[in-house]
């Protein structure tokens, strides 16, 4: 669950749209076909950009950004250094009953191998794959979103052409050249709301996101490869800190 | 047929199009001489950018994108598989009846080399090179489709400086004013939307597709190149499962 | 001869001149000093930019790049297969008469050499410098031309400023805002319509044009290296398809 | 403490601020709901983008940046050479009263190392990961910036819409338009100074101020590595000069 | 002396400063707040950005890049050919009276290297690192005129921000708005003025010229190492003419 995410979005439309209530007349900035303009326009174009399976899994992709736990590097080295010992102590089958205990269908996968008695290569190869088709799956997506971030304001000053044409069409009738104008506008500013509040800092935080999920994986991998290859609780604590500054590192003993 | 582009056009077309006509007056958004000035300048300047055979090329190209269908993964192995176990079986020249069955012209050219008897370094080179001047080809493309949607909305501009100077040199007609600037528009509105909703979109999608091309083609050759190595089924399943990732592998046999 | 930047440059004139022309009042577009402040400052920004010698040599290279022919491969092949047929026949002095029938200096140079009996690796040397000066040249040329397509639209705002705040200083004649305002913008009109389409597509062709011409002169050295370590005629030709696609291949044979 | 950064920021302040005082007028400028719209909205699209701790580690590492003296190389270069004659005289124990005299953690970390008897592979293998750290963390910083100043006039244009919007509504009380209009461009105005004047530039100061902080800890781990190898003055003062230009290296000698 | 630049800049202030002049009222372009603003506002973000001795350090590197004169790559060859002949004659002690002859600093130090009987390798490390430091140098350079090009437009829009904001508030005095916003202009005018005429094409200028007398140091380092290689005038010449193009290479010959 990303803090700083939920934060952004609720606190961004408090300002945004707490300024244009304390403005008078917010109804002003409800216009609905100048929201399908903008949206609609930016959809589409993502739709012809992407393919369809790339364009309906990013939806999937940023639910999990926001819902996702990524676990820290602490407790992972906590539980790795558990299994070191009990891997040691009572033979690779005994961690079989601990796989129940884990959320992380990654970890899970490292483990069973474990278990099942493949070499430490093996089990390296088949999860550096899954790590590099995680980072496909997590790049597609950040190019998604940067598209959007790009295509909404786009669309948003194609909606103001056109309202802009229609306007100056009528401009025998003065007193609807505000009005007309202020519709006009509006596509412009859904276009650049969407794109600065969600869509592009959204792309920006898939990539920060990916970056540590991945680094989590890695450690994962290393701790089961070296856990694999018999190596005792402190060689595997050494292995995994490697990924994590100095001032972060801590002494973890296996308590089982 | 690539579905995403046709659904993302015609809603495209259905979105501003039918905001055009909700708002009245849609006959103020045709104006052949704006048309003229923005597609004609455009086409001009590719013409210029680029030579006659890849100016005129880039039409077949956009078309074979949305028409052509990408053999599926699974659907592909299956084949192999079952050529695979044709070979050790009956020998390469039972091969030959399947030939016919086959739309694909790339795969055609891979089986017909098998058949001939060529060895395996032989037909990777030939295969390699093939798919090489494919991806030049399909980088063309995009390159042209990228630098139109660049200069779509530049002629707009130009366009619209021009309608906004015969404009100005009439204000002693002020009736005139609105109908003069809402021409002006016209340009800039048609260049923005050209490059927006399908251009820079369509350069996109071609980069796409170019990628799931040419990893079919790798697949293929990878297929071929195994059999003519005379490796047995199962081998031949595992090398072309490299390319896709793991949750969608599936078990594959034989059908014959 | 390139064809396509004059149909480009004639139709794009035609485009943006008729469609002035159609609008009437085309003396309106014809504006001396407007014309001065924006191909004077680009191309003073640009002699700032670049060296005397570089700066004075674009015109003949955009000369060079319509004018010269770049000649066609399966004609560079037909006469080089002939070449080594006669060297393989009559040795590489009786090459000297067919030098004065070619026209292009770098295959001149190369045959020349071939007389003169110095051995490949030398020749190979000596053609590939000319090769790398020859796209250092272009490569310059490109970036001048790309400047001058960026300084053109800045010195056209910098001559809708100037006219912008002139006329803003007689606002007391209202008449004549129009006028002014007018000609303020035509500078930028003159910088968009010079950089989108002649300045920036003409930079493309030179790119385009480098890698063409680039390729006949490694085909000629191929070829010329071949001949120099006495390969026949169907070697020389082998080594020179290699630089085109499989579909533009076809056979040849020497005669002579 | 960087006086560069603090004499433009006062200067660029004063003439800014000054120019607006001497205009008249200044509370015009001060418009609190303007600034919370820009200012608020720029850290929420950060704290969108970035995660938690990243974004509140950016006003620590721009306060470091300002505060901060990075040592001069000549004094390193005295000290560590000082260091290297008590070392070859005293053994590596007597460094440890040094110790207390330096302020920078960095050197101190070193010179511990030095004194715990730590071979010279060692310690570069641990000051090289502490630099690597320090970098990230920099470039974190210097990225943050760089997309708060991006997304400031982004903040700054929406803000303006907003107020447009309001004001067209209100076209029927004229007398108002100037005011409305003039309160719209403030959250441009807002943008557009924090981006230009504070945010961009001190995102470059923090890639300069980094650069060379780098060079100064790598200096470090050069000569107490060679201390630790047991080299002479001499050779431990060449090791350390590596680093500057030649123009700026003088004789240096152990003064103890 | 670098006659392009010179012929630039003054054309370039003809062009634009003439234009002004014959549209009449040239004073209303001189505003000495507006100048102070946008050159002001520049010069501050130019201080954040860099560091006190990089700011203060550009000025001289640009008078440099005017005043310097290269020497003309067959001047160079010509007198270390001449070099190479009195060193086989006299021995490498000759060669010390002629250093007095030359104006160029780097050409001094090397050969005083040669005097001082300093062999090839040693010669080469020393004068490789002195190319990188002015390489440093330069590269620096050219990016604080870079950023002093795009922070020119972006103080002049501030200005004329702050001058649109001033006018807005005084509208019930109509005479006044067209003042006002011709002033407001200014700022923009100034900006876009001193980036496009001079900071960015000086920015390119002294890339062009870093990368001409980087060539020069080259072509000396080479010569002079081969000379304490003991090498003939003819091999001088060889090696010194790798570096400049087959058309330019001239027969010079030890004159003495």
């Amino acid at each position: 669950m990303d803090i700083a995410t939920i934060i952004g979005v609720l606190f961004g439309l408090v300002v945004i749209v707490g300024s244009i209530i304390a403005g008078g007349g917010a109804m002003a900035f409800v216009h609905i076909p100048s929201l399908a303009i903008t949206m609609g326009g930016m959809l589409c174009a993502t739709m012809i950009h992407f393919s369809l399976p790339q364009f309906l899994g990013i939806f999937s992709i940023v639910k999990k950004t926001i819902v996702t736990k990524i676990p820290s590097s602490s407790e992972l080295i906590q539980k790795m250094v558990n299994y070191a010992a009990i891997n040691r102590r009572d033979g690779a089958l005994a961690l079989e009953q601990e796989i129940q205990n884990i959320n992380d269908m990654f970890f899970v996968k490292g483990l069973q191998m474990l278990v099942d008695g493949q070499d430490s290569e093996n089990i390296r190869e088949l999860m550096s794959l899954e790590i590099q088709y995680l980072q496909d799956r997590h790049s597609t997506g950040k190019k998604i979103l940067e598209f959007m971030g790009a295509a909404a304001p786009a669309f948003g000053m194609i909606g103001t052409l056109i309202g802009l044409v229609q306007m100056l069409r009528n401009l025998d009738s003065p007193e609807s050249i505000g009005a007309g104008m202020a519709v006009a506008l509006l596509t412009t500013f859904y276009g650049a709301f969407a794109a600065n509040l969600i869509l592009i800092p959204l792309a920006g935080k898939l990539g920060i996101y990916s970056k540590a999920e991945v680094t989590a994986m890695e450690m994962i991998t290393e701790g089961v490869c070296a856990i694999a290859q018999g190596e005792n609780p402190t060689a595997v604590r050494e292995k995994m800190q490697a990924f994590i500054s100095h001032s972060r590192r801590e002494e973890v003993k296996a308590n089982i």
